[in-house]
């Protein structure tokens, strides 16, 4: 591995990003005690419809059932080496799996956190939030009503805002998972990253910086980057479907559209239908348990929305598993 | 590696066992097109309860969702190869995963099967052998009725009978479990294998030889192999208990016997309570839908069935995941 010690200028010829390979390289380090190195298992072609096999990365087997940790834990970590926590610990909004992060992180770490959720967010991951000793309040009715009442609330406790993508240090931590994939999956041509907020496709995509073509993949009825790349900016989106508790922003952060736009190759949409077709073959063929979230961008291979080329070599991020299996099996 | 030619003579000092390492080298070559090479996953102490971190060989991920096509696979290849396959193809007895096995081998060569399962098969498990194309024949209240009604249809129609794990081919094809995790994990000291008829103890103890210690498991309601080794030779015991349907063979069978005693190092029991502990805290801390067979050897370790030694590099082999996951969750 090269990078060099400035971000944004680990190659020649790629323009500035928020974050560098070198951010991700020490968030790796900084973040090893905290999470797994969860890991890849290539499945054959006739899993997903490719040409030809297909490399997963099984990050729903991570802490907290997501990718989330790494982002919240290289967040707190560097906050709280720069003296920024606070006796009143951390606060933050989460449709619930970066809720889930954050108190994973806070109780590994002996702080104290307040979580807002909103209504959206599934039973299996309140409870989670509330198992780890975390302060869970449920605030209005998507993620983005629980932010603002998070946001008001850092704005009164003084606690640190652990916001779950728009964040440098955010983005960094998730880069881990394009890290992890590039030394596990030799030669990759492709990855398809599931967005919501963004986190999870910049870190990637902050990793590959475009020597891997990256694909975000989000639900036909949350379009935020698709939208987004449209019209040049982020935009506001309508919310809703199957994913919308762990893909459901209604814009993607300025940090991680900053680091994912000049990388992202292309942008496509899958319905829920599809969601939920990948999430019954899944565990049909693969005994994986993922949410409909976690299960976006694979699906964007089984319904076609993606269709690689013969020869090209496709990762697919399995980002998460916080989901009640009667929804899948039942 | 290193292995020679002869079978049972691999290493200079050990003695002769019917499967030798060439067996298995032999037989991943043979597998690979049929068998997915399943990933391990690293998990902190804490999980387990054991002094350090612990290496999961995650084989519920295989096709099937157990370890049971390598063997089924390997024996189906070698007696076509032989042109020992009738036209009545195959036959069969399983507690269920090794129905699935058989089905879907079947079907990736082209070839009828019949399948016998208890009565004690869970739903699950006997649909997706319907689903996959195997005539489904439902005999007795436990495995070892179906394979004496499976016995008597061998006779009947000719069909190849693939025996769930007495036969040298069957436990070569699941010791290639024991070669990948030894490519896949460096410098381990011990394994922990769950027991039913004993194949893939047999397998994993043909590969490893004595090298890395082999650790039984086996549920207090059916210690086939622990009594057989107090016996010095397998005898019969009572098949009851939560893991029945895929560990309830009433006797090891001869040719795992001959496999493995030899290089048993301790033969631990668990009880129902920690296999469904075991069930439980998987799913809640990793995301791993697991039957109660396949928990059985993570059971050990978070019950104190075994404890390893400070220091010492465990692997725990999750080698099923065919279960209601209602039964886990519910």
């Amino acid at each position: 591995m090269t990078s060099s010690a400035a971000p944004g200028h680990d190659r020649p010829g790629v323009r500035d990003t928020p974050v560098s390979r070198a951010d991700i390289v020490a968030a790796a380090a900084r973040l090893a005690p905290y999470v797994r190195r969860t890991p890849v298992m290539t499945v054959e072609s006739a899993l997903l419809g490719t040409p030809g096999e297909v490399v997963l990365k099984l990050e729903l087997l991570q802490h907290g059932g997501s990718f989330k940790p790494r982002g919240a834990a290289n967040r707190v970590l560097l906050a709280r080496a720069a003296g920024l926590v606070p006796p009143a610990g951390l606060v933050t909004a989460s449709g619930g799996n970066h809720g889930i992060a954050v108190s994973y992180v806070a109780r590994a770490l002996g702080l104290p956190a307040e979580v807002f959720v909103p209504s959206a967010s599934p039973a299996a991951k309140r409870e989670r939030i509330s198992a780890l000793g975390a302060t869970l309040v449920v605030a209005g009715d998507i993620y983005d009503d629980a932010q603002r009442a998070a946001d008001r609330r850092a704005a009164e406790t003084g606690a640190l805002l652990v916001h779950p993508y728009d964040h440098s240090d955010v983005v960094a931590g998730q880069g881990t998972v394009g890290r992890e994939l590039a030394d596990q999956a030799r030669g990759l041509d492709t990855v398809l990253v599931a967005v919501g907020g963004g986190g999870l496709l910049a870190g990637v995509a902050s990793w590959f910086r475009g020597e891997v073509k990256v694909v975000s993949v989000e639900p036909m009825t949350i379009p935020a980057l698709e939208r987004a790349l449209v019209h040049g900016e982020p935009v506001e989106v309508g919310v809703s479907g199957l994913a919308a508790d762990s893909l459901g922003a209604k814009r993607i952060g300025a940090v991680p559209w900053a680091c994912a736009a000049p990388f992202v190759h292309d942008a496509v949409l899958v319905d829920d239908d599809a969601i939920s077709a990948a999430q019954r073959r899944l565990w049909e063929e693969t005994r994986l348990m993922v949410e409909p979230g976690g299960a976006a961008a694979a699906a964007a291979l089984m319904c076609g929305a993606y269709v690689p080329a013969p020869g090209e070599r496709v990762a697919v991020i399995v980002c998460g598993g916080n989901v009640d299996p009667a929804t899948i099996t039942g």
